[in-house]
């Protein structure tokens, strides 16, 4: 096949040589060509089509249009624009007028749909197999299961057809088939990514997920993706920082020895010591964790209510039209007929003291480490025993959600039978940053090729160091002393000068305190990850000027120390986090310009 | 009858003046025998278990027991040990081993249990008649309804008969009945309050509220009650500060003309407009709210699938028990059963869709101001119609839980007809101090007597406020700059003199920092309780000096401003809590010269 590298730094050092956009989509026609795998795509895009979309890009452009010429597929439980919408049930489908939110963000970015990829029918499995479509072939050993929900958006990710492919996560769906095929998996906090456009599974839980060659990749996608969409309830805001420098040591969660299942299979036993010593290596601390209300958990999901909500979401069409449904799907969502609304309420309940329960176990570590999937199984094991190997697969995923944290599902070698090795990284809700830096660590120590295309693993980018200061005080100034904002002029009559514009590291979290006359923020400086980096200035005055406006300043501000993203750091405003009670949490604006333009003021009136 | 006084000041004063806690306790039987209504309460306690606690409360003792001999009464759907839950139900009633979690805190406190109170059976209500007991009598006007559903707690406390009354509040039975009774009705941020102990009505949204005569008193008792229970799997930390001054400016919504709601009832028309007058003249601004998405939101508490919360709460006893229930109760709980868990989804989407679109409504302004009730209505009038009165009643309550909102009812003076006029401050989880603030200040602007007592509502107390400075700077020092310690030599470097001697208000917390090569203090303010008063110096300088000084503080020091006991501020030393990783909390030595001699150290060395 073609060599060109479709990991995004690859293909755009490949567009900046002067490859036409054209010869990429030669390049993918010819591999869905050479997989020869029908289980795939569901719908293909036309070449012809597509050949216009990318002469409508313009000039290779990747600073305005970060995705310029990158081609994904997307799962077909989610909408693209004059593409029908199966769910992997073909009497479902409905062809939509609009994008998915995502979908919309993702080309707008220059990215090029390539097509519709097969799933387990209503995105309720982790198997792969549930679809009256051809079963989609694992990339790495075809008589495994390729894995689902998502199978062909992990299949086509994984065999160097597209770049990166869209997934959904409700169990799992986004972790398991990356696990299965030697990608990444990226399943963002639930709500980071908007849901618009997606056929539900539960609603509560469903998150878009990402597939990708690399780390790097899955988290540009998460970047671009990432926004609070009004269209989506469920929707909010979440950080999406530049991935940073890892703290010196994190401490990382794994299930305790007797609490880990791998349901017999040694070389995934032995697989997840391996990555162990890894983050071992690392500098990472193990803290082992006891598992059992992970699992009791994870049960809730298909034993307890929310299986409701899968009925929910299709309940007229599967009232109508239950006889077409695949007979494992009908099974599984019909049993929710019998539950009545107490019972849904019960399975609330029971949710919220797991939550209640393991929320300073979750808050004790950095993050956590498990097995992406306890074994590998053979298609034929799966349709002999659909259930219960199905629920196996979902060990390390299935609570994940429920339980408000995000994932990376990531490589971490090949077992001692040559098959894939992969682990998730798990956090609490807001440290997708985290759990990527460290991921991409973990798979660059891994030495792999990626996918199953035997391209080597592209280098890492480094980060800033700090330079030096001079004799002036600079003040890192944040909300209402920024030029043109009310209180700029206190500056001025200081004789401060301006010096630069500005952003915080990634550290920081930004409030919009409540009950000022003239609207100010408050910066608090964050532990493990959670924060953001936000846009500041940088002034300069003397020392007395400096002296005379630190002592001015009222409660609950302060006068501190900030770290800048350049790895610099400067006298600065930060609040006191005892003042900031009914204050509103901005930090997804960025920054206080931006929250200000936001909400539709100019920062004079209150 | 007695005429010594029940809120908190004036009991308080007649203690210290020499009253025996059992001429209270004989005041309590006395007017419970005045009052003459057998539908307050359910149970009684033993006058002579009473005097036994009372005497073991020891010697008169405010300072360690801030509630020390303050009688209050428990809506008989929360646990007090040793007295029977009823619920309104004898049938259902039980005999808990173990009060509950805030009744538990409050006796902690010093404060004495009297009895249990009526209430709509099974918290189902807002007009406190749908009871198997008598019908309490509304305190101020005996024809019209109580409020319900906690009715019984609220006369006991508008007749003075108790100090403060516990209730619960989970469509608006912590303020409509304090709003039909003259007394204030604290309804706090949802969790901030322990629900273990008591008979769910809604799990998901239940609140234990406060009645009180006044708003300092119903702010204390949410002050010693506040706290995370790990039993309560719903419980959250909330904020318990002080009331602080308000701020200059507080923007206030109000339902926009068009959507205010009193079925013609003009009276309450007019007294709502004389309360934003009111508003008004404390400063604050009011902005229009259109109201007809909080109006939907409410809808879907008694329409919707929350009324299947109410049904699970006590599926088996009315599976087994239905003919005993109260008519009206049977009736609106039954409706959950015809409701699936595919219905309960459906509902929690609608409530979600609400939410996100309110949230930027809601935060747009400091507070809210609504009615308390639309109307007075009388007993008779419910009875004839008791669904369609209920439902109005909770015109501006029902919403209010769902969209996770606190609130306060506050008296603000008397009708044209002489009936009690109330509205309610409702702001984002977390405002409780901020709403009572404001509602302090209104309940002192309506000139008022308390309840149906007759007392006056005793003098607000003062903030502190800050004296006018002179051109020098203060500074307050708190570890390695005091006198004699080693970074004492920059102060005196920069020609700053030694002021005075010092100990920070109660609201912080001093802890030794880890690896410092000059051993250092962090001093850190805190919410919520839990601080100490700290020694320190104050020092002053020049504003140039002050200015190189600050500018030398490395991370994670810093200036803000500084709390003292005299209630005075200053500039001073305060650590960022993210620089507190691996420190030690001393702040039980009182100060960091304490810290240092119990170490055995001078300072010099790490």
């Amino acid at each position: 096949m073609s060599d060109i590298r479709f990991d995004f730094g690859g293909l755009h050092s490949a567009y900046a040589a002067g490859l036409p956009v054209s010869a990429m989509i030669e390049t993918v026609f010819e591999r869905i060509a050479e997989a020869a795998d029908p289980g795939i795509f569901i719908h293909l895009a036309d070449k012809t089509d597509l050949l216009a979309q990318a002469a409508a890009l313009g000039p290779f452009d990747p600073v305005t249009k970060p995705l310029w010429g990158i081609p994904f597929a997307v799962k077909d439980n989610i909408d693209v624009a004059g593409m029908p919408t199966t769910a992997a049930c073909a009497e479902y489908a409905y062809l939509p007028a609009e994008d998915a939110t995502v979908v919309a963000r993702l080309k707008a970015a220059g990215a090029l749909v390539i097509g519709k990829t097969n799933l387990d029918q209503f995105a309720t499995g982790l198997v792969g197999v549930r679809s009256p479509y051809p079963i989609p072939r694992n990339a790495i050993d075809a008589a495994l299961v390729p894995g689902g929900s998502s199978s062909g958006s992990a299949v086509a990710t994984a065999r160097g057809i597209v770049s990166f492919a869209l997934g959904t996560d409700t169990a799992g769906s986004g972790r398991i088939p990356a696990g299965l095929n030697n990608i990444v998996g990226l399943k963002p906090t639930v709500g980071a990514l908007s849901a618009m456009g997606v056929v539900p599974a539960c609603r509560t839980l469903d998150c878009i997920s990402v597939f990708a060659l690399t780390v790097d990749d899955a988290y540009a996608i998460f970047r671009v993706a990432a926004a609070k969409d009004e269209a989506d309830a469920y929707s909010r805001p979440v950080a999406a920082p530049q991935i940073a420098a890892l703290p010196p040591v994190l401490t990382i969660g794994v299930p305790a020895g007797s609490d880990l299942k791998f349901f017999g299979d040694d070389a995934m036993q032995a697989g997840f010591a391996a990555a162990l010593s890894m983050l071992e290596k690392l500098g990472c601390k193990l803290a082992e964790i006891p598992f059992s209300d992970f699992y009791a958990t994870a049960n809730l999901l298909y034993e307890g209510a929310w299986v409701a909500e899968r009925y929910a979401a299709i309940r007229d069409f599967m009232d109508a039209n239950e006889a077409v449904m695949h007979p494992v799907t009908r099974q599984i969502i019909g049993g929710a007929r019998k539950l009545s609304a107490a019972d849904a309420f019960k399975g609330l309940y029971a949710l919220q003291a797991y939550k209640a329960k393991l929320a300073p176990v979750i808050a004790s570590v950095d993050l956590f480490c498990v097995p992406t999937a306890p074994t590998h199984y053979t298609v034929d094991a799966v349709l002999a025993e659909p259930i219960v190997t199905n629920s196996r697969l979902g060990t390390y995923t299935n609570f994940v959600n429920l339980l408000d944290m995000c994932g990376i599902a990531v490589p971490t070698g090949k077992r001692s039978d040559n098959l894939p090795m992969s682990v998730t990284l798990l956090g609490l809700a807001g440290r997708d940053a985290l759990a990527a830096s460290l991921a991409r660590d973990l798979h660059a120590a891994s030495s792999l090729t990626l996918g199953a295309t035997g391209w080597p693993l592209p280098g890492q980018r480094s980060h800033a160091r700090p330079p030096t200061e001079d004799g002036m005080i600079e003040l890192v100034v944040v909300g209402a002393h920024l030029s043109g904002m009310p209180l700029n002029g206190q500056l001025k009559e200081l004789d401060a000068r301006f010096c630069r514009s500005a952003k915080t590291s990634t550290a920081y979290k930004l409030y919009a305190l409540a009950g000022q006359s003239v609207p100010k923020p408050g910066l608090v400086r964050v532990e493990n990850g959670g924060g953001m980096s936000i846009d500041v200035e940088v002034w300069r005055l003397g020392p007395e000027a400096f002296g005379r406006f630190v002592a001015a300043i009222p409660s609950p501000l302060g006068i501190g120390n900030i770290e800048l993203d350049d790895g610099t750091s400067s006298k600065g405003f930060l609040a006191e986090p005892a003042g900031l009670t009914a204050a509103t949490d901005i930090s997804a604006y960025g920054g206080w310009r931006n929250f200000m333009a936001a909400s539709g003021r100019n920062g004079l009136e209150p």
